[in-house]
């Protein structure tokens, strides 16, 4: 809507061709900030279900209490995440309907059942023991989501057999979370096998050269299979939203 | 072995013209990939309807008119990406049908109109007019694999304003890729405000600290909105492909 | 402004409380993207009496010309960066008022004469003679965007005394752009004397381990003096832009 | 050699006490610093009006006490940058008046009160919670250098209406530091926006691939938007004190 | 499926309790690991005499006690690597034969003795005293693989004739492991006086630009010497392994 | 000083032709790499049986062929690695035995027939296409140097039946060198396969954020497979000739 | 074998106790090191005057400790570098005579006094407080490998002046050693002044993006003045050694 | 202000035409570098005999004749660095007495012969062919500067024999520069043996992870020999220049 546009419609109104209420519909979707931005934001809670997240890293006890209260009083569930056990005790004192999630240091109140909202099953792959924390955060906020979600195991691509033994579970799921790291090679091995969406997530595990994460990275990036694409080091939370995204698209 | 010289072994074992001795030991070397992984990849073709793809980097005009002549023997679509103009016109001489489109250096030939499989529609924002050719790869791949694909040209962050005015267009794609150079904030900001899933495609456009694209990459992977997963550096095709599957998923 | 101001601005103007050209001008600073950009960017215009740049690099001649022939135009004068000389001959035929200035690659067209609207001098240091292009191009950004320009050549630090002669001009400057390669560390010696705002711009000059100007930015980012603020490797245009802006403030 | 000693030298020889050739040698070994850059620093102080400011991080309590007696003497206001909190309570003991700024780790005391001398309001932008030791540092720095300063929080580029609905803060700041972390990409939208020198500080918040701060830093180096400059990483300080010299220009 | 099962299925057949159909569509499904790999697994336990190795960083007391109940069980020897002092005390108290190796961090327990299998013999050889560490796991693992095992310490280049007076011990070697932080010059010399297998661990010791390793790491992936190979740093343990398959092949 | 004049010294001696300090003289400055080393290399020589190599980069074709010259003179094969093609047709002119193999850019000369040295076999797996002049440089090399090489193509992990329908082929081999490009996965896939010492050999091949290779070394140097190790980037020759000394270890 | 030995060897030979083949035996396989390093090494010793030095880092005080006797027991005097307060303490005990230097965390035991064989004096400048610990310990280890030694603290690159007046103090030393931090640029100004052979020492002083002291050594390295040769980042030792061989050649 | 004009100042003050105050204020802007700065290279030129050096690379053919003439104007001799062939050849047009090295890609001309002003040999040792070129301009500006100058070649590590017969070379020089490329661990080896300052050159020659001399430059920063100080990348003249220093200190 160019000026001319404008003082025509203004004109309009004042000759009473037209009313306020249309006048105000045609403005109302004008200016996003003020008016429309809390309307995207509202309507993307509606279409999309997704409850709020805190990233609970960094934040005082005191501060993850306010905003959960604050999120409750909504009528939103609540999921914390990269809360230390410590911090979580208590949260959890505050509010006792809190569930603790140690192996993914995640914190989650449901005042409401989570409700399935996602097409297909989510499947988070891991390859070692130690990549483990990373990939329950992934399957704890595509579950949070909405998403039916499925893990699988300790299928590194050393003993590549325990991973073959499995591609019916790799063809069922529709969106599936790789979490690897040392060389990252198994997202392309999945993604090779499963003509799905593969998210890998590098993981900070191994060491020497695996410079905190860099080279699962990059072995992600460069993948020589189609279908993968990649998100930050450790970033459990990032995949298991992206995927909740993938799966409702 | 296929299942057809399985079942005849078997026949021979019940019919006792083996033993179980000698039927135990080709069994236990049996060749799972000839049974196996063969139709995995038919079923895949079958199941997705992709047509091949061949990398023409580093590939000599023969070879590459060699495998197309295979492909289209098989009654494929074909697809040729990162062919350079001098080789685009040898190649076109040998197979008239072939198109070039010089602004993604691709190279198609479709024998079979290509049918839309995608369920929505796919959407490529760029950010400033270097990032074009990746953005076209990007384009044309997913139209390829049977999508229906928009482009939206010339938005970068600077003049944030020229991006917000296209808000409607955003919330109407299924799937979005944002291929940027420089800073890479593209991405972040599309996610922002789209919530869909959001495919970065860094770019080795810019210059000084730019290193190759690897600023723009950092600036993806580390984006603070949900939803973005990445790909690769100037890698058009990968986000293209990872795209139509999500938009099967 | 909220909804409800809206609406009683446009009942005011129905009820004829108020003018057309009134709400016109309420409105005209509201929706920024539609509306408000167009006049965002002219108020800019106004404000500062900047006129349009091209980055020409990557660009072809027709591309180039196309965008001077809309900017004259409007009465804009021209400038185009990174244009190598070959590009800035065809230019040149086709807009017989171009002036190439080789020594920093780029082209100018002032179809008005440019007006000094800097408060102060804009002062361009640089170190050694390969250093000339990146310096010359901040510079003549600088005098293009209105400010009074003066440039000190070959003050590195290796002869601190060629510097120290010249501390008058240093002092005498409001702004002050300090272009070097290698170690980067004019920049410091710079701040130190001056009490001014120094733009450090590292330069890609310099062998071995400067990787391609990486040696002299992180120089200028860990200066241990204060007041040193820091742009891209080479980007002499970024510093002009960015120097002419602090000028104004 | 204070300005005094110079004066009775040059009357020694005028009045005949001394000769040519031994004034000829005092002067020709004449530190130059003892006259000139005494008074240079003198002169800088008197003109900006800026009190000295002690970088606390790495000096033991007793060393800091020191410092400040020796200032607080000379007249000025004191600002110790990076103190823990421990630290600054030993310090507090010794000095009554000084106040600890727990958010930015600032310790201050103002013997006088910080006079405004900046022409304009200095404007300190943050993306996340976890910028806002920096920002804070930043804000304090350049308040006590006698700044008018505002501060804006929380409005980074995943939830871009937060910064739209501010424009207008944005137009009525001189210069604008912008504190992000993760991407960086916050100081590319407001430069885009306001037309005003826009500061870049990157900081080491983040997680997996931002290495500490690079991936910021890279962002911002990168720009796309005309008028950003960046200081190191986390240096708050450095910002603070850039801006108040752009804010005096 | 172990093979006493398979063998089963297969009598069944011939005895005509199964049908060809039944006996085909369980071998059609057979996950071939549990035929197969557990198989290949078990052959190759069987082929190299190689005992199971725990990986002891990051795993609890608690975890390590479990896996170690398990392969005793199966009559194993068992090598747990990277385990710090009061896990192994702890451990201790649990299996009162393991031995804790805390030069090399590592335990063991040998309820068999371990039978060389290795052809010849296995030099670690090592550049200073805090390469100790990482030596000593090359070490142990090779011993525990089955090899001969000799260590030759305190050889760095700086002091070359300490090595050229054992060049005899080096030709008596069948496989050469170097061990060397700083320059990790130490593997070009020893494979240059050798004509032998050398496999070059890099370790993270050193200060200053040694980047964790990093330095030694390139060193000696760029040795000018035939007959370098590298494995990551500080990875004793995977060179005793390489080692140990070196000395097989 | 060889064997025959040290022993024809020594007679001198004896026989009283000389004197005690004369013989202390010339053997106290003895040079030990006459006596001793050049032994050495003969020793290696005749021991390995290796033949000369050349390495042709940067090196002019009047200096090969000088080399080539000597090496024939004392009855050598010879292999020159790194030769462009035009160089190669100039020193086919001047020694018509000579052999050129474009695919390894490598050139021989066999003026006796190759030995096999090696006990066993050595197999060379690549991945891709883009990685066979690197494959083929290591099978050339270890070819030469005596040993029995079979080469495997086209087994990427995108595609991982490919590689499990050759387990018996990977079995079979005493070594196996991998050579592989893009996220350098393969030899972690083999290594879990083969029980056999595995060579990686990354290779530049792959775009974006490949890096040139160094996203593959970092991902066969943390490989989670034990038996691996690492050559440098593109090092076909190191990696035939290390396998060549495994081979007969 | 040493001289003696030798000559005794060949006496036997000439007197017939032996015969040629048994002197050919015993000489072939002449480990050189004890007839020539040890001596080198005796000969360096004696010609440099240098007392042994320990490296503390990593070595427990029992290990120290023996070392330290067995060198007192040859009569020289002991310098030990990086040693924490705590051993140092524990050492004293041992060895009463023991100075602990806190400034430098070394210890010193002087048995004989420290003859000065330096030429001239080694200058060693400094740019901030924080690198007075390096600083010291290359001013220690110069003092004690027997030179003149004198300090200059405080004069970095962003106070030019307190540099300059100086010059003299710059122009009497025979070799300088500058440490410094940040951008690591006052070697360059040191060494364009002195004309004097200038060692670059840099720190890990800093924060942001001084990545531990890389960008002071890059700053170093690209120095663009005449003269300045570096060492690794916090290497105080390492400059004070190779400065006293500069100081005698 | 040259020091006949201040002896004219200081004059006039005593003959009274001017006043004390007349002439403090000129004094007091005394711009030292005028009196004391331009002094001080004269007194360097004089004290050191170093002729001028004009670094080639990016200069014109035009510039570099104009700077020549200058020089030889002046009675200097003359040094070119980084010059090509090409550039070279039109050069010596010009000035038919300049003599051109193709090796080193330096060319001198010298009016009058170079007088040795080292007290001592400096050696150049360099590890391979391709490393010629550095140690070439190493050496050429080492004798430029009046200095007995020797090359070693071709004894790099792995061949440690080669260098070990040279012993006596090496100790017969003042300083030894040391260029390596690849693992660049010659420098410690010749440190470890020769007990005198050396400079290492790390060159940019190898390939794969060599990344352009990174690796060298790093081996020999870490080197674990004392006496060992490090150039940039291929910085030959550097070496040279810090060598002549170093011989003359």
């Amino acid at each position: 809507m160019n000026p001319d546009e404008l003082k025509s419609l203004l004109h309009s109104l004042k000759e009473g061709t037209i009313e306020v209420g249309e006048a105000l519909d045609r403005l109302r979707s004008l200016p996003f900030e003020d008016l429309g931005h809390t309307n995207v934001d509202h309507h993307r809670g509606l279409r999309h279900g997704f409850p709020e997240v805190i990233f609970g890293a960094g934040k005082s006890v005191g501060q993850i209490e306010g905003i959960i209260a604050a999120l409750l009083d909504k009528g939103n569930n609540v999921l914390v995440t990269r809360v230390e056990g410590e911090k979580a005790l208590a949260v959890k004192k505050a509010f006792p309907a809190a569930i603790y999630h140690s192996d993914s240091r995640c914190l989650t109140i449901e005042q409401r059942p989570v409700k399935i909202v996602g097409k297909g099953k989510i499947l988070v792959v891991s390859a070692g023991t130690s990549d483990l924390p990373v990939a329950s955060e992934a399957a704890l906020t595509a579950r949070f989501m909405g998403n039916d979600v499925e893990q699988l195991f300790d299928v590194g691509v050393a003993g590549i057999h325990r991973l073959l033994a499995r591609t019916k579970l790799l063809y069922s799921a529709a969106v599936i979370i790789v979490v690897a790291g040392m060389e990252g090679a198994l997202p392309s091995v999945v993604a090779g096998l499963a003509g799905k969406p593969v998210i890998g997530v590098p993981t900070s595990v191994g060491y020497g050269a695996s410079f905190g994460g860099l080279s699962a990275l990059l072995g992600m990036l460069n993948s020589c299979a189609g279908g993968v694409t990649v998100v930050n080091i450790d970033n459990g939370f990032g995949a298991g939203y992206a995927a909740s995204l993938m799966n409702r698209s």
